[in-house]
């Protein structure tokens, strides 16, 4: 029934409302003032717009103002008063602007219209048409919800009065804390909040003023007016990126003073110490082939004192604390959560899904024009697809999620040829400064070049993901939600972190050895890496996609892109700005809500989190500022969405929920996984181990004296494969015999010369050894801190058992009540053996 | 109130009953037919016992019927009838054996007796007292709970009736189904299970013949039929047993796969072919100092043989199998668990805690005769206890566990002692047969001695933690049962495993080499594992504990001893078997009953279980007929805990439970520990890597010749330490310049004599790394497992929706008719501005 009334799609302008009417009166004069129908009377709830004279651009419109819930189970009771015999399909923008493809006939249109009216009317609802209006094409549906409709309504929500008994000193000691804390809440009185839901325009000044300013960015949310005004999905995104942002606060402190830990131990390091040492006058074998020549250890000085800022004890410390830290999160938000689910009655509600295969599918064989598909379908009345309906979808969306992971590597790939190729080409130029700065050119303009590429992907992804999840035609909107989440994840999380991830793990790990190099594609030799490890250009990466990402995504993609779609709407109608000034005075509100921009859902939002999120406990074994970073970024977002969400899009469609979903599980996932890739950050990545081994297996003295020799093998130069030995040997000013290379190699003059030493394995199996007691002592800590805080708040859970007892104390005086009836009938009746006395008085609790 | 009249305490003999009286007329004349009043109508429903004369032995005694659910939400509702001051305490057999030593006057006593009654009338039970019984010295205090009562109490407990409909497809298909395994189905009708709760006798019977009988060994449990008898925790006990042990046929027909595949590839294993051909004639270090001599590698022919039958690649698979089978398991059971709490209208059920800490503080004071702190805190009233208040017993709890841990690992070392000590002795000795039968003499006492002092340790350690539990005086009775049940746990845990964790992971790794030998106290050489491994004695140490400690604690402590003790009962009675059978004629139902045993709770059944779950899959990888074994002993136990539910105790008093508690965590936890245990297993215990590593790194030729060779290191017998060569260097017939052992060291003639050799390093390398492919690539798969089972079944959660539907269907029709009432009252009132026309039909769905 609905899906075929369903392309006049809507734009809802009002809040529900149930204040007496007269109390509006006053204010409520002429058609301007209040939104109210032409009887000045009845308040305006929902305003639906249809297009008049353009079919083929029909869209549906969510509005700045608005109650989903409404419209929602105004829908669902209909559908059930009429038998259910269609349920209500997904309101998909997308769906809605290509389902006109299936209106043949205007009359057709009109008739579905007008039926879908008659259904509003059969609710409950009272309608009124707005069609010769100022904006041209567009006609306005208003609708008023009665007070009758509203009960019953919310009767199946179950808006059910708090119960709530506070304890005195409990009373007290919040009392206290809320004083001291007074400066960091926002100022709204909760009375006022409390109500504020019958007065839209004045909440949303509130939180214009007390949340949406950049000014405010100390103090907390008012989690409860946003719920109250946008709905408890979009409440509970701004309560978990609050809780994220607070939880940062201490990671970012610790990880400052790891690296402040870092930055006052630099001079003390031994072996950077001894790189630095001109007396130390080591030989290093050629950096690339034949144009190349042999170079001083002497000149990786500064890389290696500045891997020490982030390549010292205090790093497995830190990686460890945030395996904790991640695990302190996870069940904070779960507390959190569960308070809210208290605060805002939600105990008891369980979400609804809804049926959107049918929808769907219009959609997709529209959009395929596959109308005979579609036509052998309804004859059929076959929207219940099976398996094999299914299975090329399925096939289709694998097998272009693999291609795609396959492109992000081979993207990744081709920018380790770029850095390969450039650096063998500054290499062989004659120009001397450009090679004293081969190193940071090559590192920073391939870094940038990531950078960019992952942002131009993202965005395909996003349409990717999009795309396939809508062939695959779920079955419900959760589940279409949730398959095009997942995707999305895994296509930007692939592009967010290949690049890290073959730094950390994989640059300089297939080299080869002098004299036996790993070539690709011809005679490119892998990259190696700094003498320090490659912890350091990891950094480096890591903090250029950290910073670049969010302030190009934040300032380009969120404000940015925004304002200039907002112009390019104003340019199309054709006015200069006085005339459009003096148009927009003429407008009602609904009228102007129009014209911002459509809300797209909150993925985009905690997508930009989770990735964050993984950014600050994937990899913060090297990059201890990262959560720093991470806060930084954070108090702006949360104030940038804010201000997004109160002026820069219609105010969207309230929806409830109980938690966030799937993102909890991806952050539980990503907060796991982050375990093991720590552990082997630290023990593959830094140079954390073979220190280790060396003070405690081979150093002479038990110190690091030496350990740069250590890790350093000898190079004959007569064992060069030929036409790979450098064009200028003499380039240092000396004849050099033998060379030396950062790996753990036989000598020349050994049995087995270049094979793998026995100070490679013995480091190897420390290293395995090292990943499998912090894996597994990380996870039992992780377990021991979960099991440590409970899942629900002792408060909330005394309160919940409260009330049950309020219940059953009730509950026991209706029985008392019963009994006394009971008994006295007793008295008269013969039946009854033998009567009690009716001892005891009704209980004083 | 109750702390103070709790001692008289109760036996309870009847079911709950709301039968008609009058259909139960006909066979109830006399006062031996039925459990009535005298006045023959009304049925007891409870009956309480207590002792006339001799005060001093008060026990509460549970009894073989009984539905506990009445008595404790009487108790609730009349303590909150009255005011809630002091919540019923804690029902335990110890508390109330020592609580007499709190009355110190016999009026007191009656005065508090008749309180309780009192009570129990104003609840509306009706009561009968039988003080001039057969049995001298015990009242019994009949109860009668009337109609109202019952109907009071069931809406409490939120009795709800099913609303249940099933698809015909559905339907047809079930059907056909319970018609193919009909043999496997107990004789039980589903209506007259539905109705046998009138009826315990008739139940009992049926019970007695379809489930309490080791011919139906091969049926399914009437578990129904169980929960209707014994209550949901127990229904839930039954349950999971069946789940576990169906769910074990698998495991134990793969296990017995690869023990087959083990069988028939012993003859093409290559090690055990070098080992045993005469042809390599290696000669071997002593096993011990001087008392042993040099001797012949081929004389470990048959260990390494039959070490291969639990080592081999197939081990790692069903190692794999058995992680895979255990998630599954978790889930499997997660699955029937959710089914049975929607077929036992459970969901909405929540369980309560009942504070003990007032009862417990009394019965620990008084135990220790600390009769001024009691004092001290009634006359302060404080029966809430404060940190400093707890932390004591806290303290006293862990040194205590501490030390038991200790204690256990003191034993274990005991018995290596004993071995090494007996060993060093036997091969002293002169008898040539003593010496041939060396290895298996000390291996098989070694094993048995184990064996009883694990089983003695175990029944201290359960004596041990109640005795700590109570101590720690935990909130409520939940509390209670939780941490005692930790405790148990942990003790008895690491008393069954630490002996076979010593073999799996130290034993023959702490031994030094020939020439640097550990001693251990003195001049006791740690032990060395036979050549092929350790596994073959991890083997058989895991053998005879399943076998023996099952063999022993089902026949000796489950069966033996309650016979023992029921026989000391009625010795004690002074009858012999004539008159004893005359006296039982005599008595009444609930009098006989009164003397079987009592019913001590379900954690001795779980504990057992889960030491079975965990020698299942810990150590699956060393031993894969472990499932086979538990699958044997499971198929019994069932019966067995049956026949001893059904015939020997007590009825149970019932309890509602929604789910096993703490022993699924417990479960989930050992679960998870498996993948790691068994990682190690493989790859450190077993010679799964060393060979790998031999045939992909060292052969000369990729096949496993030559594999023993290599694993020997050589030592040159001048190295001996003084005074530690062998006592008969010529023993073998020859002179010896070159011994081997099991190690990989260098050559006696490298420049770094018995050092640890690179292949010593490149071979921990490669086992650590397994550990971190294996633990990670098997968690993945257990996640995925677990994602992939959705928790509630999809049956399930289809009826609940439906349920829900159902409920706003009937929520919907309501409406209407309070519309249409609406609609007419409008019609008629001048203040409504427009009617609208009541233009539908009620739905008719």
């Amino acid at each position: 029934m609905y899906s075929r009334t369903m392309n006049h799609f809507v734009t809802i302008c009002s809040s529900m409302s149930r204040t007496p009417l007269n109390s509006l009166k006053s204010d409520e004069a002429g058609p301007k003032q209040g939104p109210t129908f032409q009887d000045g009377q009845r308040r305006v709830d929902y305003v639906l717009t249809y297009h008049i004279q353009k079919p083929q651009s029909f869209r549906r419109k969510t509005s700045h103002f608005g109650d989903y819930r409404i419209l929602r189970s105004l829908r669902r009771s209909l559908s059930m008063m009429r038998g259910r015999d269609t349920p209500p399909p997904k309101e998909d923008p997308e769906v809605a602007a290509h389902k006109h493809r299936l209106d043949y006939h205007e009359d057709d249109k009109r008739f579905r219209q007008t039926e879908f009216e008659d259904n509003l009317r059969e609710m409950g609802l009272e309608l009124e048409k707005d069609e010769g209006n100022k904006i041209p094409g567009i006609g306005f549906l208003k609708i008023h919800a009665p007070w009758n409709v509203l009960c019953r309504e919310a009767e199946f929500m179950k808006l059910k009065m708090p119960t709530k008994k506070v304890c005195d000193v409990v009373e007290r000691i919040n009392l206290f804390i809320r004083k001291a804390t007074a400066p960091l809440h926002p100022k709204v009185e909760p009375n006022r909040a409390q109500n504020m839901l019958f007065y839209p325009l004045l909440s949303c000044q509130i939180l214009y003023d007390e949340w949406a300013s950049y000014s405010v960015f100390y103090k907390y949310q008012p989690i409860g007016l946003i719920r109250k005004y946008f709905g408890e999905k979009i409440g509970l995104y701004f309560a978990w990126l609050g809780v994220y942002t607070q939880m940062l606060i201490p990671a970012a402190i610790v990880g400052a003073i790891v690296f402040l830990y870092g930055c006052a131990t630099v001079d003390n390091d031994i072996p950077s110490m001894e790189i630095c040492d001109p007396r130390n006058n080591i030989t290093m074998c050629p950096l690339c082939d034949r144009a190349c020549s042999y170079w001083k250890l002497k000149t990786a000085c500064g890389t290696a004192r500045a891997s020490h800022l982030f390549d010292n004890p205090a790093t497995v410390f830190f990686s460890i604390f945030m395996a904790l830290w991640a695990a302190m999160f996870m069940e904070h938000w779960k507390r959190r959560q569960m308070r809210l689910n208290y605060i805002w009655d939600l105990t008891g509600f369980e979400e609804e899904e809804i049926d959107t295969t049918a929808c769907l599918l219009l959609y997709v064989c529209s959009y395929f024009s596959l109308d005979y598909v579609l036509i052998t379908l309804f004859q059929e009345k076959k929207v219940k697809l099976t398996c094999t309906d299914r299975a090329p979808a399925y096939m289709t969306g694998l097998f272009t999620m693999l291609i795609m992971v396959g492109v992000t590597f081979a993207v990744v790939f081709g920018v380790i040829l770029y850095r390969i190729s450039i650096k063998a080409a500054l290499h062989m130029s004659s120009n001397p400064t450009a090679r004293t700065n081969i190193r940071a050119t090559v590192k920073g303009t391939a870094a940038v070049i990531n950078l960019v590429i992952i942002i131009i992907m993202d965005e395909v992804y996003g349409a990717l993901a999009r795309w396939l999840t809508l062939l695959e035609v779920p079955k419900t909107d959760k589940s279409f939600e949730e398959r095009l989440i997942i995707k999305t994840f895994v296509l930007k999380f692939a592009n967010a972190f290949s690049p890290i991830v073959y730094l950390a793990f994989f640059r300089g790990r297939m080299v080869g050895r002098p004299g036996d190099y790993v070539y690709v594609i011809g005679s490119y030799r892998m990259e190696e890496c700094a003498h320090a490890g490659c912890l350091m250009e990891l950094c480096i990466q890591l903090c250029i996609t950290m910073l670049g990402k969010q302030l190009i995504q934040n300032n380009l993609f969120e404000i940015g892109i925004p304002k200039i779609k907002k112009l390019i709407r104003r340019r199309k109608s054709d006015m200069d700005s006085q005339q459009q000034e003096d148009y927009n005075m003429t407008l009602q509100r609904h009228e102007k809500d129009h014209f911002l921009g459509p809300f797209v859902g909150l993925s985009p939002e905690y997508m930009e989190m989770i990735i964050q999120f993984g950014m600050v406990t994937l990899f913060v074994a090297s990059f201890p500022l990262a959560p720093l970073f991470a806060l930084l970024n954070n108090i702006i977002e949360i104030r940038l969405d804010a201000k997004k969400f109160v002026t820069e899009v219609r105010r969207p469609i309230a929806a409830r929920a109980k938690d966030i979903g799937i993102w909890y599980n991806l952050l539980r996932g990503l907060s796991k996984v982050a375990v093991i890739v720590n552990a082997f950050v630290i023990s593959f990545t830094s140079d954390f181990i073979p220190r280790l081994v060396y003070q405690y297996m081979y150093s002479p003295d038990g110190s690091m004296h030496g350990f740069v020799n250590h890790t350093l093998s000898y190079f004959n130069v007569s064992d060069f494969q030929p036409g790979t030995a450098p064009l200028q040997p003499m380039h240092l000013g000396y004849e050099v015999q033998i060379c030396r290379y950062k790996d753990y190699r036989e000598t020349p003059w050994s049995n087995t010369p270049y094979d793998l030493s026995k100070e490679f394995w013995a480091i190897l199996a420390c290293r395995l050894a090292f990943v499998v007691v912090f894996q597994n002592v990380v996870m039992l800590m992780s377990d021991f801190v979960d099991w440590l805080i409970p899942d629900i708040p002792k408060d909330i859970s005394l309160q919940i058992h409260k009330e049950k007892i309020l219940m059953v104390e009730l509950f026991m005086k209706e029985e008392e009540g019963k009994k006394l009836l009971r008994d006295s009938h007793a008295n008269q009746s013969p039946l009854q053996p033998r009567s009690r006395p009716a001892s005891h008085t009704p209980s004083n609790c």
